[in-house]
């Protein structure tokens, strides 16, 4: 391949890594994905050997398969609405399959340093030990494998696991018999709450949180939850989530009600956490609410409102770290998750580096990953061009305040994203915008320093 | 205790003997309650010696503890919203205790057999080989003990169980890796198809229903189902059903929006099932979907849409009969769970004879055997008398067509009552005529035959 397409290096294989290789393809970009591990599907590959799998044995999405589908590739019909992890397995298996996937990915080659030279090319080295160079780096290597942990003052005596390594009540940990506190309200927290509560184990669930969370039903009216998730575009949406506020009290999804601590947002500004059985276990005394851990004191753990009681085991259901473990700290990192991105892509300044599924998309992740891809692959082409440095970091803050409003910034919340809101906005407005300014700079590609303009109206019909 | 009051035994000590002994003493009526077990709570004693308990580990009451408490004796505050079965039968414990009931009891002392003589008088063979007499007897062995298995064509060559005898996921077998069959619908297929689908167990499970029934959440915006569930005696019964049913898609109770059979009979015209899960495992390919069986052959099963699956277990959730093993066949029996009780407690022509908790009474059970015992009761002392026999099988006919509707006749749904109706027309019409009855008529009491009219002026302050 010539110089003026760049030659692309894409870190991950996980559903952003694969949608980006994906589009890719599609713009005629020569790329080459790293993946560490033997498989694609990252966080989807259950017992991913590689460790980046946080997928226990019972997870089913919390999207409906409608809504999750990507654009381009519509879930098979025989697939149950809520599909179960091994669904979406094979699902991305099809995908890799259909378009050619799995080709220009490097299996067990894994990128071990990343680090962007004067000049602007990519100096990656490689798991085998090679050192490789590139013109455009993307990373997509996820947001759902590096467990982050709850720091509570003292000591506890008895065993912890975090959700990320929990598998299923014998693995790995026998938990029958126990009592277990669970920390956190995700969706992790509550589907193994449930989990472990389930009377034929005989363990003692106590339920702790923070934040706490506003609990969506999976199914309103016989309906997935999400069918009526539709934002419009066209209607300011800090208004949008008024009228859903308003409305939610009917589908009970207030946490005090089931003695939970209120939350400590307002519904829809951050992730709601989708059970319809977390509340029943609550309502049925099988899992005890408890607000925030105060302190640890050997098998005991103290509690915000002055209760405590005994435990054999904590689970962390305490979500993740964003890691990027293969660029020099200094050079990018996310601390507190906060990771200010231009379209939650580009890295204002770096012209030649992407991120791409860095965002808790509500209400769904997989045509998220599609659209930022397709951002990315007419970026690597020059059919679209970014705003100068100043601007972008304007528009950052518009876009922080737009889809997180009056969200607290714990490392929960700072990524969420109004998908339809995202979607509207790249389709109508930052990718047409972004032709007109590749146009009017002569269509320039991310080549580092090096690129030359160049046109690819041949390429545009 | 002299002849006037009668001598009255109850046959078993379950909740509609508890309440049947509490308002007989209330009523200054001496009597003797023989259970076959040595506890009290018959269904709600887990584990029951006698095999009288159908409980399974997980159990919890579909009635929110407000709408089930007894008017008289309110669950503690500590209780969960949907107690376990071991709260339930805490709670009878206490209640038991706190009312003195325990003394009238004679444990591990079961009716063998009860006849009425040709005096009237009752003669009962209790369980230690005893011949006992009494004027009046009470009711209150159950109806949810005696398994009710389908009637399927051909045989099938796996194991099979009744939801009686299930108690957890191994116990008594080890339902894990299994190809798993449940028949039915009710609540306890619903809550065994949960627990058996749980991911961890491995098992494949489905579940075939022939009368299919309207799934209805236990929470609905966060309050317990049933704190809805208010019909008013002042409006016809048909008519406030049918605004239910018309606001009910909202609830997505439809159980072929889960791939279920459509349901055979009106919303709350048979005892809906209720269980937020089951939804959702349906919806989750955890819990697959079938009609009625049409034919067992070998390991194979057959469903009437003409698919089949081969199967290592069946678990049949179908139900029980209403029995009573002490009882002449000839004498009173319920094929098809149908038995003609005048307001469900009284034989129309056997005047010393009730039963107390014969009914599916949604949306609780507990207030209305209080409400049942407390006509026994009054009837046993004289301050409630009977219609005639000809106006109380007119009756009979008239409730059955209130209650019951145009519901199929299946043994599910026959002994359906609707509580507030049936609270509202006892406490308002049946016990203040049933007085005028029997102050026109010198308040008789139920002895038999030997009965002498006698005044209880003195009693009625």
């Amino acid at each position: 391949m010539g110089q003026p397409i760049p030659r692309t290096a894409v870190i991950g294989a996980g559903i952003s890594g694969l949608t980006t290789g994906k589009m890719l393809g599609d713009y005629g970009v020569p790329y080459t994905t790293f993946e560490s591990s033997d498989r694609i599907g990252g966080n989807w590959a259950f017992g991913n050997p590689n460790g980046h799998s946080s997928a226990y044995r019972s997870l089913h999405i919390d999207t409906s398969k409608h809504r999750l589908s990507f654009k381009d590739f519509p879930m098979p019909d025989s697939y149950p609405t809520f599909p179960h992890h091994t669904d979406i397995k094979a699902y991305l298996d099809d995908y890799a399959a259909a378009f050619g996937l799995l080709e220009n990915i490097e299996f067990g080659n894994g990128v071990t340093h990343a680090a962007r030279s004067a000049d602007g090319r990519w100096h990656i080295e490689d798991q085998a030990g090679a050192q490789r160079e590139f013109d455009f780096l993307v990373v997509a290597n996820g947001h759902h494998w590096d467990p982050r942990y709850a720091d509570f003052p003292g000591e506890f005596s008895g065993r912890r696991i975090h959700s990320h390594d929990y598998i299923d009540p014998r693995t790995p940990l026998d938990l029958s018999g126990q009592r277990i506190l669970i920390v956190g309200i995700g969706n992790s927290a509550a589907d193994i709450a449930v989990e472990l509560s389930s009377k034929s184990l005989d363990n003692t669930v106590t339920l702790s949180t923070r934040s706490s969370a506003w609990i969506v039903p999976k199914y309103i009216a016989g309906k997935p939850g999400d069918a009526y998730w539709r934002t419009t575009p066209h209607l300011p949406l800090g208004l949008q989530r008024k009228a859903l506020q308003m409305m939610m009290p009917l589908m009970g999804t207030d946490p005090t009600l089931y003695g939970l601590p209120p939350a400590n947002h307002k519904l829809f500004e951050a992730h709601p956490t989708q059970s319809v059985e977390l509340p029943l276990r609550l309502g049925s005394g099988d899992v005890i609410p408890k607000p925030n851990v105060s302190r640890l004191d050997g098998a005991t753990v103290h509690f915000e409102d002055g209760t405590s009681g005994d435990f054999d085991v904590i689970v962390y259901a305490t979500g993740y770290n964003i890691t990027f473990p293969f660029f020099d700290p200094e050079f990018v990192s996310a601390p507190g998750n906060q990771i200010r991105l231009y379209k939650r892509i580009f890295r204002p300044g770096i012209d030649n580096l992407a991120f791409v599924g860095f965002a808790q998309s509500v209400p769904t992740l997989f045509p998220f990953v599609e659209c930022q891809s397709r951002v990315v692959a007419a970026y690597a082409v020059g059919r679209y061009a970014l705003p100068d440095v100043g601007e972008m970091e304007q528009i950052i803050d518009k876009d922080q305040e737009l889809h997180n409003g009056h969200t607290t910034d714990s490392p929960r919340h700072t990524q969420q994203v109004d998908y339809f809101v995202y979607e509207h906005d790249i389709r109508t407005r930052e990718l047409p915008t972004g032709a007109k300014r590749a146009e009017s700079r002569g269509f320039p590609t991310p080549t580092g320093g090096r690129s030359e303009p160049r046109l690819l109206r041949s390429r545009r019909n």
